[in-house]
Formats: C-alpha cells, sequence, structure tokens
C-alpha cells in the first residue's frame, strides 16, 4: 500500500482525473490565479467577487464571474460544486454562515494561511464533515485579481489538511472531497503535503510568519541608521527586507492569527540573536557556531526544498520531496498521511 | 561651489578621464571584476592572484596576472601604478608590510567591508598619506576569480573614505590619490559615496551585517521545525536566509571585525523583537506598530536605494541619490563630504 519513490522517479507524476466544478469565493491573488489555473485545465469553474471593479475586468476577460454571492453559493450547491473560500482571514467566519445557508450540502476548502483558527469556526459552525483545509504555498508581493495568474501554482507546495481522518471515522462524502481537494491542487500543478493544522500552524510560524517578522525588524534598524544606511543598502538588505514590503493587512492577518506559533519561533529566534550578542561581546569576537549552522541549514534547505528543480538546466522539472502514494480511506491511510507530514513528503493520490 | 543636482539631470554623469594604471593585490569576485571592468574601459590594469589556477585562467583569457606578489608590486612602485588591495581582510595586515617594502611611493585603496580595522592598521604601518579607503557594495553568493565579470559595479555604491582630510591637511599627493580612487570607482560604472571610516562601519552593520546575522538566525529556526517546515518554505524564507548561504569564512570575517558597530545593530533587532513578543502575547495579538513601521521603512528604501532605477522600463539607468560635485583640496570641500555623507548622495569629482 506504501510506496515511497525516489527522487529519479518523480517526474512520472500521474494526476487524477479531475472534473468536479469549482466554485471560488474570493477572486484575489490566490482565488483569481486558482480560477485561472482550473479553466487553463479545462475544468468548469467560476466564481465571486465582492469588488464590482474586479468583476468587470474577469468578466471581459471571459471569465465566469458574479458578484452576487448567494446566488452563487446556491448555484454552487445546485450543481454540487467544490468550494473554495479564498477571501483574507477576516471574511471566513461570516462565509461559513453563508455557506450553511446557500450551499448547506456542498463540501468545501480554504486557502487561508493559518489553518487552527479556521478549522475552529468550521467546527463551531458544525461543518466538519464538510470540510478540508488548504494552503497553497505560493504568492508574490502584489496582491488583488489584477496580479493573478495562470501557472502561479507550478510545484508550489499546497498543505491539505487530514485532522478530522483522525478524530472521527469521515463519511464516505468526506473521503472523496479530500481526494477532490487534493486532485484540484495537483490539476493546478501543485504538490499536496497532508499536514494537520497544528503540524502546519507551527512549520508556517518557522518559515513564513518569522521571516515577515524578521524583514520588518530588519527594515526599521536599516531605516534607523538614515540616509546613509539606506543609500549603501544593497542585495543582503533588498532580499532580507522583500517581504516588508508586503500590505500591512496581509501580514497582521497572518502573524496575529498564528500568534502562539509565532511565539514560539520568535523567543526561538530572540535566543538565538542573544547568543550571538554574548560572541560578539569581548576582545576575541567569533560567532563561528552562528554562522557554521545557519550555512547548514541553508543548504539543507536548498537541498531538500526542491528550489534545485527551477534553476536547474534541465527542462524536466523534478521535485526534491519524497512521494507516498494514498488511497484515502484504505486501512492505514491515515498513517501514511502522518508519516508523509513528518518528512514533508508529497502525495498522490489514486 | 555646492551643487545638488536633482534627479531628472543626474543621467548627465560627467566622468573624470582616468588612465592612471591599476594594480589589483588579489583576483576574487570582487578584484577580477575589478580588473575586467578597468580593462573593458582601456585602463591599463593588471594584477596579482595568489592562486596559480586562478592567474592560470586569467592569464588564458588574456589578462596581465602575475603570481609573484614581490614583482607585481615592484612593477606598480616603477610605473606610480594606483594599487587596491582586494583580498579578504585577514591578509591585508601582511600585505601593508609588502607595499611599505617594495611599493613605498604608491597610492593605494582597498575593498575590505570593513574599514576602522583597516585604517587602524594603515595607521600603524605609518601609511596614512599613502591611503584612501574604499568599499564598493556589490558582491554575490558567490566568490573567486571564476565568480567575476565586467559590469559588478554598474551602478554600485561606492565609499571612498576621507578621514585623513578630516584630522590633518592633506598632501597633494593625497588629494590626488583621492581623486583617483573616485575616478575609477565611477569609471567603472559605480556612484561614489564619500563617508568616514566610522560612520561607514555603523551604516553596514545595519544594512550589510544584520542582514547575515538575521539570515542565519531565520535559517537556524527554519531547519529545527525539522522537513515539514523546509518542504512548505517557499519565496519568504528562500529570500530571508538567501545570504546564509555565503561562505561562513567570509560572513565571519566581515561581521566579527565590525563586531562593536554590529552588536549595536542587533540590540536593536532584540529589542524590537521583544516588543513585537510582547504585542503577540495575550488574547487580541497586535504587531500594528511593527508591522506599519516596518512597511514604511522598506517603502523608504525603495525610494532612496535606486532600487527603482533597475526596474524602470526606461532604459535610461537613473539613480535616486543626490549628487554633489566636489573638487579635492577646494575651500570648504570637507564639509561638502561631510554633507554628502549625511544625506548618502553620491559625488562628482572634477
Amino acid at each position: 500500500m506504501l510506496t515511497v519513490v525516489g527522487i529519479c522517479d518523480t517526474e512520472k507524476v500521474t494526476t487524477l482525473p479531475f472534473t468536479r466544478p469549482v466554485c471560488i469565493i474570493g477572486l484575489g491573488l490566490i482565488g483569481g490565479s486558482l480560477l485561472r489555473s482550473l479553466v487553463s485545465k479545462q475544468v468548469p469553474a467560476y466564481g465571486f467577487n465582492r469588488s464590482p471593479s474586479g468583476t468587470r475586468a474577469g468578466v471581459k476577460e471571459g471569465f465566469d464571474i458574479s458578484s452576487d454571492l448567494e446566488a452563487t453559493l446556491k448555484r454552487a450547491e445546485s450543481d454540487n460544486a467544490l468550494i473554495v473560500l479564498a477571501t483574507p482571514m477576516p471574511a471566513i467566519n461570516t462565509l461559513l454562515g453563508a455557506l450553511a445557508t446557500y450551499a448547506p450540502h456542498c463540501g468545501f476548502t480554504d486557502v487561508v494561511s493559518v489553518k487552527s483558527e479556521v478549522y475552529a469556526m468550521v467546527r463551531a459552525h458544525g461543518l466538519v464533515d464538510k470540510y478540508v483545509g488548504g494552503h497553497p504555498m505560493a504568492g508574490t508581493a502584489q496582491s488583488g485579481w489584477g496580479a493573478s495568474i495562470d501557472g502561479l501554482f507550478q510545484s508550489a507546495a499546497w498543505v491539505v489538511t487530514f485532522d478530522h481522518a483522525v478524530d472521527h471515522t469521515p463519511s464516505t462524502q468526506w473521503l472523496e472531497l479530500w481526494r477532490d481537494v487534493a486532485a484540484m491542487a495537483s490539476t493546478v500543478g501543485a504538490e499536496v503535503i497532508p499536514c494537520r493544522v497544528a503540524q502546519h500552524d507551527a512549520a508556517v510560524a518557522r518559515i513564513s510568519h518569522l521571516p515577515h517578522v524578521l524583514a520588518e525588524t530588519l527594515a526599521i534598524v536599516g531605516d534607523n541608521g538614515g540616509a546613509l544606511s539606506l543609500s549603501l543598502a544593497a542585495g543582503s538588505f533588498r532580499d532580507g527586507t522583500r517581504v516588508a514590503g508586503t500590505a500591512p493587512s496581509l501580514v497582521r492577518a497572518m502573524c496575529e492569527t498564528n500568534a502562539p506559533a509565532l511565539l514560539n519561533a520568535v523567543d526561538e529566534a530572540i535566543s538565538i540573536l542573544e547568543d550571538t550578542r554574548a560572541h560578539l561581546t569581548g576582545s576575541k569576537p567569533n560567532i563561528e557556531e552562528l554562522v557554521d549552522s545557519g550555512y547548514r541549514s541553508r543548504i539543507r534547505f536548498e537541498a531538500r526544498s526542491g528550489m534545485h528543480s527551477s534553476e536547474s538546466v534541465s527542462p524536466l522539472k523534478i521535485s526534491s520531496r519524497p512521494v507516498f502514494r494514498v488511497h484515502p480511506g484504505a486501512p492505514g491511510w491515515v498513517n501514511q498521511l502522518i508519516q508523509a507530514e513528518n518528512l514533508g513528503a508529497r502525495i498522490e493520490v489514486f
């Protein structure tokens, strides 16, 4: 049942056919890119955009977009669409209420970058058997429909959560939903990483939210040096502060809703900086421990992250992630997912 | 005497003709790129490379390179070359001794990324009237002759120090040397930023050394999250840890020799992170202060750093730095330099 395929074989990616209609609520960078990517793969997809100007722009490009939420959700209910909540966190709770009212039989997923808080809301609305969490690890500093592109998710990690299957014996409908969410992510070129909400939130605190906090910090300390510092700043400062250019509301939504996990990551960073401080003081400053350890960590990341794939001269995109082949609901499948989660492995659903 | 030219006029850069021979000691990324860039501008330039294989590679490409330090310095003495010390910090002290022995009449500069410690060594060797410090803010994660390229310094900031003119009335020879160092930097396309050694070291601690410390820190905290964290890491982690991939010996040489200034920067960072920690704790996490302030700082950097020039659709490279026109030795020129330093302005020498 369990197959771990080596790197050499991962180019033969088999993708489940995915033809279920997809209804996307919120057509910003992520939702808009998902709509474009699905349509370009011939998946019947349509969506709702709150902004009338965004709706007009999308319709003008030939996309099936409405600015009537109730009508869009009713349509999803009538054609049994997979609903994707692609709004920022603050809108989710209201949307869950609308979903329960207008599309009570539809399964749904989301793309919010923090998973524990969304899961708590879903639980509060009594919708756990209709929900599979998702988080595509893709994005740019831009936002909105205008920034959306076909291909945004190509080779990106797409987390799909499975807590419900650990805590309960899920229904056949939920297993199908889980399969569909994974298949949708694969269809747009993403690599599906199974992950429970707490593990997801701890990981993204380290590799997504802490980078934002450190980028803001670096930007401030550089700016404190005045015009001379900003004038001399070059590549290392530019790269180190890039994500400080993200819209403040987005950064706050991510970090503040993942505060407990982010606190742990910030504390680790402070502790490393305090050690470094101590090693810089005195007559023989020596930060070998920091620099050697940081260098090894970066090299390990380069090897593990799949970043070589995009830099390879080969036209073939090869993932550096191990792969598990998983059949939702088969005996032991939850243990497979937990193993994959531990390894940061991607899965293929069959 | 003082002219500040607005952004619109800065495209008309006038460069002093520079034809003095240049002798470069050390042909790694910076020294090698300088040799290539000078030769492509028809400046007579030659160099010394400790590595026989590097020397052979350069000679094969047609460059005038020797692996005999003594002979190279004697040649510089005989043709009154401008000597550029382009080795890492640990070699500088020995080279100053060799310089005093074999090229006692030559003026020289350096490209080391920390300026106070080099200046102290120069002072100890009694060479202050022959020395003008330099620091081109250019580089890649690569090192060595093989990584060197013509054009590396195009639009980069090139710091030229002037402490000697503040502390003493410099000789005519030193004023000519200062002019030549600035002219050489302009010749290879760099923007000359005048700066004293202490101000330089305080600024680079913020915008070059702290970015390295934070990148190492982020790499370690990410890695501590294990395989799952590394697998989910995407753009923000990749950019935030990029310079952690720099050779550890180079990072240590920079940071450890600038420990006092770096300590201040690290302390500011720790204090911001402690505040952030406090704002993440409690029932209503709120990091508005950090995020708004970091965002404004980043936007200010984008405006001031000249980064728009390279991203501009215009084929014309326009610097966003103000410019001062300076004549070395003219009345008030040192005050002009101090003003330029305060503004992070570039200068044109006439």
